[in-house]
C-alpha cells in the first residue's frame, strides 16, 4: 500500500481567457480540502503557490489553527491542519515526498476537460494504491485549470469527474472531496465484489 | 427513475455544546454546493433557514447570479445558481416537491455519526432512485448536525461518509459533493459489474 499526497497548485494557472496565471490561495480551500484530506488519510497536503506573501498568509491560517489555544479547541480542525504544508513549486513538494519515501512519487493531474495525456481511471488509481508501495501524489488546479507543461510533467491524468454532465464546474473543494472518494474511500458494492 | 432533491438545513441543528440553535447561512456553502448539485442533475437545492434576514442575503446571492450583467457571464455559475430555492423550513420544501411531483418524497437524513435509524445504503440508495419513480429528497445538517429530531422525521438515514476513519470532520461541502457522486454519480466499475 503506497501513502497518498495532495497538491493544490496555483501556478501555471489558466485563467478565463486562457491566459497563464498565478491564481491567489483561499483560506477555504486550505480548510475544507486539509478536512477532506485528513478524513481520507493523506500523508500530506500541499498548498503550493510561488507568490511569497500568499505563502506567508497560508502559513498564517494554519498556524491559526496548530499554534496557542485553537490548537485546543473541541473541534479538532487544527489536527487536519497539521497534514498542510505550504511550498513555493511542484518541484519543492515532489523533492519532500521522495526524502520522505525513498523514492518519487506517481504523479496524477486531474482535469475537468478531457486531454491527450495517458489516462489512469479511478479504480485503477484505487487498486495502484492498495497494491503498490510507491506513493502517489495526486495534484488539482485552481482557477480555470491547469496549464498543458503542467500536465504534461504528470504520470497520468484522471479523467474529468462527470464527463457527460451537461455541467462540469465543480468548486476544486467539491472536486477534492470526490476524487478521495473514489480513490481512498469506503465503497460498499466494489469493495465487496472484489473479494 | 426519481427525480432527486438536496436541502441544506440551518435549523433546527445543535451547536459545540449539543444545544439547538439556527446556523448561519453562508455564500460559499450556497455557491459550492449549487455548482455539485447542478454536476449531478439535482433537480432542486433548497437553502433552508427560519431566519428572515439570511433568507433574504440568500435571495441576493442567488439573484447576483442569476440576474443581470453577471448571469450573461462566460462561468456560468448563474446556471447552477438557477436550481437553488430558499425556503423557511422543511415543510414548505417538501409541499413544493410534492406540488411539483405528485407524490411525497422519500426523506433521507445524513450524519457524520451512527444513531439509531433505519439506515439506507448508498448503493441501496442509488438503485432506489434508478428504478423508482418517487423522488428522494436528502437532507444536510450544518453546524455540528442536524438535531434528532429532525432525523426522527425522515425515512431513512445514510450511513456516516467515512465511519472507520479516525478524523470524519468534513466540510458540508465536501460531504455534499460526495453524497451526491455516490448516489448519483458516474461509477466506473459498480456500474460494469451491475450490467
Amino acid at each position: 500500500m503506497g501513502n497518498l499526497y495532495i497538491g493544490l497548485l496555483h501556478y501555471p494557472m489558466r485563467n478565463r481567457k486562457g491566459e497563464i496565471v498565478a491564481t491567489a490561495t483561499t483560506s477555504m480551500d486550505i480548510h475544507d480540502i486539509a478536512r477532506s484530506a485528513r478524513t481520507y488519510g493523506v500523508a500530506r497536503y500541499f498548498v503550493v503557490t510561488p507568490v511569497p506573501s500568499q505563502r506567508e498568509i497560508s502559513w498564517r491560517i494554519r498556524g491559526f489553527w496548530t499554534e496557542g489555544e485553537r490548537a485546543l479547541e473541541e473541534s479538532r480542525r487544527g489536527e487536519a491542519m497539521e497534514y498542510v504544508t505550504i511550498a513555493e513549486d511542484l518541484e519543492e513538494t515532489t523533492g519532500s515526498i521522495e526524502a520522505a519515501e525513498g523514492e518519487a512519487p506517481y504523479l496524477v493531474a486531474t482535469s475537468a476537460r478531457r486531454g491527450g495525456k495517458v489516462v489512469i481511471g479511478y479504480d485503477e488509481l484505487r487498486r495502484r494504491l492498495r497494491t503498490d508501495a510507491r506513493p502517489v501524489y495526486i495534484l488539482f488546479g485552481t482557477g480555470w485549470g491547469m496549464a498543458d507543461e503542467l500536465i504534461e510533467a504528470c504520470d497520468a491524468i484522471l479523467p474529468p469527474i462527470m464527463p457527460d454532465s451537461e455541467f462540469n464546474h465543480l468548486s476544486v473543494r467539491a472536486a477534492a472531496a470526490i476524487v478521495l472518494d473514489r480513490v481512498a474511500g469506503d465503497r460498499e458494492s466494489s469493495d465487496a465484489l472484489e473479494t
